[in-house]
C-alpha cells in the first residue's frame, strides 16, 4: 500500500468515527503548519491503526476512552466521546470506562473525564436540537 | 450490601479473573502491613468496580490493558494479560490494545508492553506444562 | 459497615472540609449521569480514604496538594486548596507543598500550581467578602 | 558564587530568551506569595541550569519543547515557544520536535502541542503588528 | 549564602534524613560523570528545599512520599521510606500515604509502591540485625 | 512512496543510529507476536519521523533523552544514549540534557536517568574492549 492509499484509507475512518461535518470543520481550521501533523494522524493514527482487523471499531473506541482519560488530554477525550457514540457504544458503557478510569488512574482523572463527558453529550444535544 | 459482602463479591471476581493459584499465592505472601491494601483492592476495585453490570468483563479487560499500559505499570500489566486471556481476550486481540497504546501513548510505551506481554505468555505457556 | 454507612461518613468529612456551601453546589449540579460517580467519590475517597484513623485531615490535605499538583489536575487541585485551609494549613504551608513539587516533579508543575493557588486564594477571599 | 549572583544571571538569561517585556509583565503580575517560586526559577532553573556551558540555548530550548510537550504543561509550553524563537529555531524546527513528540509520547500530546504553537505564532505577530 | 554554603547546608540535611553510612556509600559509588548531579541535588534539593523553614522535615516526608510513588520512581521511594522512618513517621503513617495514592492516582501506584516499602522495611530489619 | 520503502528508509536509519550489531540482536530476539510492532517501530518512528528532513540526527537523538527520561522508560533511555553516541552527542552534552530533565520533570527523574546512562556508558565501554 502507498502512503497516499494509507492517507485514504485513514481518512474514510476517520470521517465515519468523527463524522463528515466535525472533520471538515478540523481541516478547514488547520493551515500550511499542521500538514504533516495531518499526514501523521490520517495515515500512522486513522489508516494503520484504526484501519487494522483484529479488533472492531467499538473496542477501539473503548479503549481509547481509557487511555485518553490516563492521559488528562481533555480536548481529545471529548472529541473521542463523539466518536465512541457514533461506534455504538451507550452513554452508561462510556460511563463504565470513566468509573474504571477513577480505579486505575484515580479520582481526579475520573472527575475530569465526567466534566469532558458531560459537556461532550450537552453539544452533541445541541447540534442534534439545530438540525430539527 | 456491607463492606464484607463487597469483599466477599470482589473476592469472587477476583479469583474468577486472575485465577485461584494466583490469589492464593499473593494472598499467602501479604503479612499484616497490607491488610488494608487487600481490603481496598478487594473491595473497591474487585467489589465495587469490576462486579458492576454495565461492561462485561471481556471490555473491562480490554481497557485496563490500555490503561496499566499507559501508566508503566508492569508488574500489574503482567497480571491483567493473565487476566485477559483468562476473560476470553485472544492474544491477537491483547496485541491490537498494545499497538493501538503505541500510537496514543508512544513508542516507548508499546515496546516496553509487548516486553511484558512476551514474558506473561512464556510464563503462562510453562505454567502449563508443568501440569500436564 | 454498610455501603449506606460509609457513603454517610463520607458525606460529612467531605461537607467538614470543603464546606457545605461548595458541596451544595457540587450536588445540585451533578445530574443522573453522575451518580455511581458520586457514589464512588463519597463512599471511596472520603468515607474509606478520608475517613481512616491513621493520619489527621491536616497531612490528609498535605499529601493531597502534592498528589494532585504533581498529576497536573488543575480543578481538583482548586477544590484542595479549599480543603487544605479549612484543614488548618496556613496559605505558607501551602506555598512550601508547591515549592517542594518543583523540585521532584518539575518547574512547570510548580509555576501551574502557583497560578491555581493564587487563583483560589483571590475566590475564597472574594467569597468572604461577599459575605459581610 | 552567592545566592544574589546566581539570581542576577538567571534573570539576565531569562530576559535574554523570553524578553524584556515579557519578563516584566510576569513579576509585575507576581505578588509576594509567589517571591520564593520567583527565586527558585531565576536561580535555579534560569540561573544554575540555563547558565551552564555545555549546551547552547538553542539545544535547551529543542530538549525544553519536548519535555514540556510530554508533561502536558500549556501555558510553559507557549512561554518555551516564544523563547525557542529567541533562540534561533525556526518555526519549521518546532513543528519537527513537535511530531517526534506525537511518535514518542502519542498523539493526542502532539495535537495538543500543534494547538499551542499555534496560538504563540498568532499571539506574536499580533504583538508585532502592534510594534509597527 | 554561597554556593558552597548551600551545598554545606543540603548536604548536612541529606544525612541527617538519609543516614551517613548510606549517603558515604551513594558518594562513593558516584563518579566524575555524575558530580554536577550531585552538585543539583545536594544544594538545590536539599539544600535549598528542605533547609527551608516553612515545614518541619516529618511533613516535607510526607509530601515526598505520596509525590514520588504518583510518579513511580521506584529507587527514589525506597531511600525516601527510609528517609520518612528517620524523620518520625511511623511505619502505619507510611501506609496511610500509600493508600491515599491508591484512591488519587489509581490502585496500581499502590500496589507498587506497598511491594517497594514491604522491601525497604525488610531491608532495614536487615541491617539492623547486622549491627547487633 | 510505499509501506515497504518506507519499512526499508526506517530500517536502514534505524541500523544507522543503533548499530547493525544491535539492531540483529534485538530483531533476532523478536519472534511472530512482534511482527505488527516492528513493522510500526520501524515504518512510522524510524522511516516516517527519523528521516524527515526538518531535524539532523544529532537534534533527534537530543530531544529523544530528553523525552524518554521524562517518560521514564529505561529500557528505550538505554538504547537511545548508545544512539545519541552514535549521532554524535558527547557524553557531557548527554549529561546537560539529563541535568535539564531534572530542573523540568524533577530530581527522581534526573537520578533514574543519571544511573541508566552511567549503565550505558559501562556497557558500551565493555563491548568496545570484547572487539579489542
Amino acid at each position: 500500500m502507498t502512503g497516499q492509499e494509507m492517507f485514504d484509507r485513514g481518512m474514510e475512518i476517520r470521517r465515519k468515527v468523527l463524522g463528515d461535518e466535525y472533520v471538515d470543520k478540523a481541516l478547514a481550521k488547520s493551515g500550511p503548519f499542521n500538514e504533516p501533523l495531518q499526514e501523521l494522524v490520517t495515515t500512522y493514527c486513522w489508516g494503520w491503526n484504526w484501519g487494522r482487523e483484529g479488533l472492531p471499531l467499538r473496542d477501539r473506541s473503548l479503549i481509547n476512552l481509557a487511555m485518553i482519560a490516563v492521559l488528562g488530554r481533555e480536548n481529545e477525550l471529548k472529541i473521542h466521546i463523539r466518536g465512541a457514540l457514533n461506534n455504538g457504544l451507550s452513554k452508561d458503557e462510556i460511563r463504565e470506562v470513566l468509573l474504571q478510569v477513577g480505579i486505575y488512574a484515580g479520582i481526579p482523572a475520573a472527575v475530569d473525564s465526567f466534566r469532558i463527558a458531560n459537556e461532550a453529550f450537552a453539544q452533541i444535544d445541541a447540534e442534534k436540537s439545530d438540525d430539527s
